[in-house]
């Protein structure tokens, strides 16, 4: 028999979870604070948190926030169980988490899911896991289930840092985006034709100075493959300036110009956009 | 023969350009303030701006700002010529220098370059144009030359907001880049296997989500693909607070809050990220 997994929260993405489970075939429990959420899915559906929790040795949960998370565990006995945190955390309420599961009985590992829920079962899925290396590995096949498993070390925090990176850089490619099509949007240009003609392509080319740019940070300056900091900090005026006169909040662009003019500030003119990351972990003056 | 085209700047991209030309087969002239840059090309150098401009119908301009190009052109004739600015402009800069152009007797047409210089004369490379018509279908061929031209409408002005949009989303990608980058830094993660395994196909997965999102714009609001915006504001603390944590400045993320914050008050709490382009089209409280 597949391991029986119980999952806490049907959210969309707790749905998601739970729906991708019981495809496997494996015994499925939920249990979601407002009753009646997803009726489609056919999972055992348990009344309480502690009687979904008593239903399976592997607990998923998936709620809003770490608050949440600990405001549902609080005083279950959780002797016994693998506790499997896929709620957005920071690193630090990771590592809380653990402290308090592993008091309660259990064996804790934090993930960190990298997809939307439609991408769950699906082959560009994956989600981050830390914590307790024989508990992950004990439950990899299982945990293979909604996405591939990438398992990033036994601290509890790791998960959630590369979890959190990787939603940074989302948040700022999204945010860029969004700028962009605010702006054409002034000039009542199309956002579909827009962004297939246009944006798309250039964001797929750009995404491709990615890799030497992180060459770069591993190995050393190498060049600048001709677009020097000085140079960029010189016409990024321009982006706010447009902001401004087009109407649009220049709030998600404006601090990038204010990093190029610390990092020429502080000597790296002729450096690339790997110099920037350095002045990200300098502390302002 | 090919047309005679003068390249005006020999920086990073105007050496490309020049490069391009002259690979070509056309007749290219060159000038740059500081001389013997790029001492590789095999052009025709001239000792003035003005010399440069003589030689050919065709000028092509790519100096650092707008302002050199305004210093630069200052007082010079340019009857009968047609003159491409490829400079980096404000949409309100490329319509002035249109009109000083062609007051000094030429035919404007402003331009911006969506490359950096290792794409010219590569198929990712695009230029967008804008300005007079005939100006800018009498030189179709030779435009085409360094890259994709992609014509945009009469107004001068133009070219660059849509220049000035996609540099905007391309800082934000590389802005989140760095973040990210930044952030796993901090616990000695190498980033060229961080990106390879995990920040490229993220991104890369994740721009798939831009076409629905600008769709939406479009046709309105369609349904939020599973993630709600008050679920993102509910964890986007989480990013902050990890990166001041980890001794990371949040300077780039931290406004992706505000706008979630902004959205959620202003009722958008069930839509999706489309929504948030409207917010950025609010001027604040
Ligand atoms: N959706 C995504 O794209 C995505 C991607 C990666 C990670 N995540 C993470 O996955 C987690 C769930 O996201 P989601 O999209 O499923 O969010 P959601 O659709 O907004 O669902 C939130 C869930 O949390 C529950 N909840 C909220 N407050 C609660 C409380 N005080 N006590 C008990 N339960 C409570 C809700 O229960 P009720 O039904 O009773 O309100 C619901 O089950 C979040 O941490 C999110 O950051 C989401
Ligand atoms: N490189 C890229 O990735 C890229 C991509 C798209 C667009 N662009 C745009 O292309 C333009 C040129 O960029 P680039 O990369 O070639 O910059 P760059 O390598 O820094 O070269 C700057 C050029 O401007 C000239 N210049 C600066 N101040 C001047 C002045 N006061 N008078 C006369 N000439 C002056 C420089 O001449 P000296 O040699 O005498 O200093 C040099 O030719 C910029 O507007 C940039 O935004 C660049």
């Amino acid at each position: 028999m597949k391991t029986p997994v119980t999952v806490l929260g049907l959210g969309a993405m707790g749905t998601a979870l739970a729906r991708a489970y019981l495809a496997a075939g494996h015994p499925t429990t939920v249990w979601n604070r407002t009753p009646g959420r997803s009726p489609e899915l056919d999972a055992v559906r348990a009344a309480t948190a502690a009687e979904a929790i008593a239903a399976s040795p592997l607990v998923i949960v998936c709620l809003l926030v770490d608050d949440t998370v600990r405001s549902t565990l609080d005083g279950i006995d959780l002797s016994g169980k693998t506790v499997v945190n896929l709620t957005n955390s920071t690193p630090d309420q990771a590592r809380a988490t653990a402290e308090r599961v592993s008091a309660a009985g259990a064996q804790y590992v934090d993930g960190g899911i990298m997809a939307v829920p439609a991408m769950i079962g699906g082959p560009a899925a994956f989600i981050f896991y830390s914590g307790v290396p024989e508990a992950f590995e004990k439950h990899r096949a299982d945990l293979s289930v909604p996405a591939r498993p990438e398992y990033v070390g036994a601290d509890p925090g790791l998960a959630a840092l590369y979890d959190i990176a990787l939603l940074s850089a989302m948040y700022g490619m999204f945010g860029g985006a969004q700028h962009a099509l605010a702006l054409v949007g002034t000039e009542n240009v199309p956002a579909g034709p827009f962004t297939e003609r246009f944006l798309f392509p250039w964001l797929t080319a750009m995404l491709g100075s990615l890799p030497p740019i992180a060459e770069d940070l591993d190995n050393g300056p190498g060049d600048t493959a001709g677009s020097n900091l000085a140079m960029q900090a010189a016409s990024f005026d321009n982006l706010t300036e447009t902001s401004i006169a087009q109407g649009v909040d220049p709030m998600l662009v404006a601090p990038m110009g204010e990093l190029l003019r610390r990092a020429v500030a502080a000597g790296h003119g002729d450096g690339d956009l790997a110099a920037l990351i350095g002045v990200l972990r300098t502390p302002a003056e």
